[in-house]
């Protein structure tokens, strides 16, 4: 998911497209396929010490991320997945349940983590559309939002997501 | 940056301390050390193509993450990093800005992104305290609210992130 302004007017180096983009997959979803209420469901991904571990030294490398020796006495009380890596595990099992034909370009994130990912782990995502809103400016695409949600095998949501994502509608067929 | 709830009394499985979670760090900052409009900036962090394929294969992985060549067509024009990469390297930049003593413990985010990270980039942070609110139900923490921005070289907003973190009081010291 990355990068499209919500004011397209500043969208600045982007192509100002006026008909949709290539798609990036040809059995994908358009915005015609969906409508307020749609819902899609991932399959699982599994998270072990190992993978916590190394994205926290890439990028979040901070105590509770790294050792879980070292975290038992921090807040979490033992090793914690960065919650950049359960957003990251999530964005892998949104593309994959939602299968939008131009992609999954997103604008504007809002997230919450209720609990921390753990070692163990095998989250899956629960996504629904609940608002399109048509672009004013260009009739060819549509913001719409989903709202998600993360959960561990016991339901423990490891993260609540709502997306602003931008869905083209389907071209016209070319001669 | 992870997990507590907005809700302290919902937090679940989290242990409920009394008084500050072991530090994870000597040296660094407590609640009183900040104040609305304290500012820290980041080092500096490149981006080139090779990291961008890597994450998305690993987490993103959409054409337009993934390859060159095929990025063309699509929406973005050419080779563009996942969101999700750039807000892991802002959350780099950010732990590393910002030396909270207890860690950079996120409950709640918002994010947008203008524009997409792309190979060549040098990203860097600069974060401000716009809101301190000290919790009602326990007087040892507050939520503290950063604003932050994620720029290139060339001063591209790469991300626009607010962030709510956990910061804890300076502990009493003891005999």
């Amino acid at each position: 998911m990355q990068s499209a302004t919500i004011k397209e007017s500043t969208m600045g180096s982007e192509p100002r497209a006026s008909t949709a983009p290539q798609p990036i997959r040809d059995d994908g979803v358009w915005l015609e396929d969906l409508e307020e209420g749609t819902s899609f469901s991932s399959g699982p991904y599994a998270i072990e010490a190992d993978e916590i571990v190394e994205f926290a030294r890439r990028y979040d490398p901070q105590l509770f991320h790294l050792d879980a020796a070292a975290a038992a006495p921090t807040f979490f009380g033992g090793l914690a997945a960065s919650g950049w890596l359960t957003a990251a595990v999530t964005m892998r099992l949104f593309a994959a349940a939602v299968p939008l034909a131009t992609g999954v370009i997103g604008t504007e994130i809002t997230l919450k983590w209720p609990s921390a990912t753990r070692p163990g782990d095998v989250l899956h995502v629960d996504a629904t559309v609940t608002d399109i809103t048509p672009s004013t400016s260009r009739p060819d695409r549509a913001t719409v939002t989903f709202d998600y949600r993360t959960l561990n095998q016991d339901g423990d949501v490891r993260q609540q997501t709502t997306g602003r994502v931008l869905v083209w509608r389907r071209p016209e067929p070319r001669d």
